[in-house]
């Protein structure tokens, strides 16, 4: 929309972003308009998944300076992120935003930049959408997928004795986040490629939709919540403990983040943000799909075994890791960038 | 959960919320836990919509005292209603509910009940959701459902010259506004009747089925925000103008609550909070589209015709309506109630 940057959303009024700035970027989306939005056709039997999720400040604002862009792309990432874990296809995104009316129109279409972009990224796009004012922004978003029946991937399935893949480049986001902080230095263009990859994190669709074809999964979740958590819930579903590694393997830009910091590989690849997938599969199967996996161009490396024990272990020790949980006073959410950092890494 | 009744959810943590609240309400919703909820398996070639929207404050909120159960159904009709104007069978709802920590669980076990209720009450559920911490309260939802190929409703597609049906119960909303204000009386149990639907008010499923199943509505449109908002934007997306008529039916109770207060059936039925349809139908198929929706329990009226003029019109008057609008000073979310009525019924 040209000549509008000094507007705000409370200056046009419902009908006003609707027809100046809604129906110019959408109106090319069969059923954009209707009450309800054309996810597409589906042909051959399938199952159908659906998950929403809506998106905190992204650290990255919190780095820098804010910018809905990267909201944005990261309310389209969460979800999509969350039909990865099941091996789904993308059928398409539905947007919620709740936004105060001081908004301005450039910073609106920012965010809808950010998913716009984040969708295409993903091959997949936004079908269709709410808007709303009010005080505090709010981003909420619904993904919906479809899987190959009797091919998706959940939680539980997995064995004593399964193997656990990291399916994913870890550390990105935290390297960054010490990169900005002055903790740790790194040439042009390495310092940007890593902001880059902070700010533009990818869901790990292909990784999940190869390992839902091949059935070289038994089990899988998304590392929304940092490893810990992902580790911890997939044991609950399973009734199951595990022994993790003490060695892992990072990118060789977040690897000299981390040397630099002090910090093993295993403190950074235990954060979040970088959306990769846990994966529980067959001890022979380690070899085949870390291969199917790499075959996609997605980086693959064993972190451990499922025990029958019910213990979280890592190396010799008990794990007691770092997990965002809401609802409590101890999650990372609202603390200051400061006490972030140590508290995330500092621990590790 | 029982032995809980003064806990706050920011007193169970995430983690307790999903073991004590939501596992024992869910559990046997299968894929319930997982990444993506399971929406169901799709076995005939489909077109599948979905729309996304979030709740304000019931207006029966306002009139007695705050129930989340109320804003739970309202939350769930909201987008059924939104795929009955697409002639949409539902395949389930995901719920998203921003929440303060200091929320009871009772409060929230009322919320989920209210939306599983209705959800229930339309021949659907909840597959999955995602609850969250914040300052201020926010509900969403997104309805999937899906259409017989080629039978999907739009609010594109009339012609000049059609009629336009009203499929629904009108008046019921606004009929206990009045008799809660002590505007107007009815003897029990009709003042509870009218409450009642007024609560638990449904989305018109049945109506958008049958007439995308027969082919008879040419366009169609659900009435969220008011009667003169709906049928503008039908006009708007068909190019064309609407003559309405004067007269309108209301059912015996809200018309004896409009007879009261002064008020004609028109000023009652063109507010909103029931759920109606606008369809617009040709000319000739009026009647057998009117037996169509009776046939199924749905009151039918017709209210109109479509004209080529792109003026709004009621009676030998241009039509100046009222409409909820977001982003829009004038919008009636917030205002006070008194004030409310007023402005809702008085331009009438």
């Amino acid at each position: 929309m040209s000549g509008t940057s000094e507007l705000c959303l409370g200056d046009l009024g419902e009908r006003g972003i609707q027809e100046h700035v809604l129906r110019p970027r959408y109106e090319g989306t069969e059923g954009f308009g209707d009450d309800s939005a054309l996810l597409g056709a589906v042909n051959a039997p399938s199952e159908l998944v659906a998950t929403t999720d809506s998106c905190p400040t992204p650290l990255v604002n919190l780095l820098r300076e804010p910018d809905l862009y990267h909201a944005g792309w990261l309310l389209a990432t969460i979800n999509l992120s969350d039909l990865a874990a099941a091996g789904a296809e993308p059928l398409g995104l539905v947007a919620g935003y709740t936004l105060p009316k001081t908004t301005t129109v450039t910073s609106f279409e920012r965010l809808l930049d950010g998913v716009d972009d984040c969708c295409a990224a993903h091959g997949t796009k936004v079908v269709g959408g709410d808007i709303r004012d009010g005080a505090v922004p709010q981003l909420t978003a619904t993904a919906i997928g479809r899987c190959v029946p009797g091919s998706r991937l959940r939680r539980s399935g997995a064995r004593a004795g399964d193997r656990l893949l990291l399916a994913g480049s870890p550390g990105y986001l935290w390297a960054a986040a010490l990169l900005e902080t002055g903790q740790a230095t790194l040439p042009e263009p390495d310092r940007s490629e890593v902001w880059h990859r902070a700010c533009r994190p990818m869901a790990q669709l292909k990784a999940g939709r190869v390992l839902a074809a091949t059935g070289l999964a038994r089990a899988a979740m998304d590392v929304s919540d940092g490893l810990f958590a992902t580790v911890r819930s997939l044991c609950e579903a399973n009734g199951l403990g595990a022994a993790i590694t003490e060695e892992f393997t990072l990118d060789e830009r977040p690897a000299s983040v981390a040397r630099q910091c002090g910090l093993t590989p295993f403190a950074l690849a235990q954060t979040w943000g970088d959306w990769g997938l846990v994966v529980a599969v067959r001890a022979e199967d380690v070899e085949v799909a870390t291969k199917a996996l790499r075959g996609e161009g997605v980086a693959a490396q064993e972190i451990g075994t499922l025990t029958s024990d019910g213990e979280l272990t890592r190396g010799t020790a008990p794990w007691r890791g770092i997990a965002q949980e809401r609802f409590s006073a101890s999650s990372w959410h609202g603390g200051e960038l400061s006490t972030l950092i140590t508290d995330v890494l500092g621990a590790a």
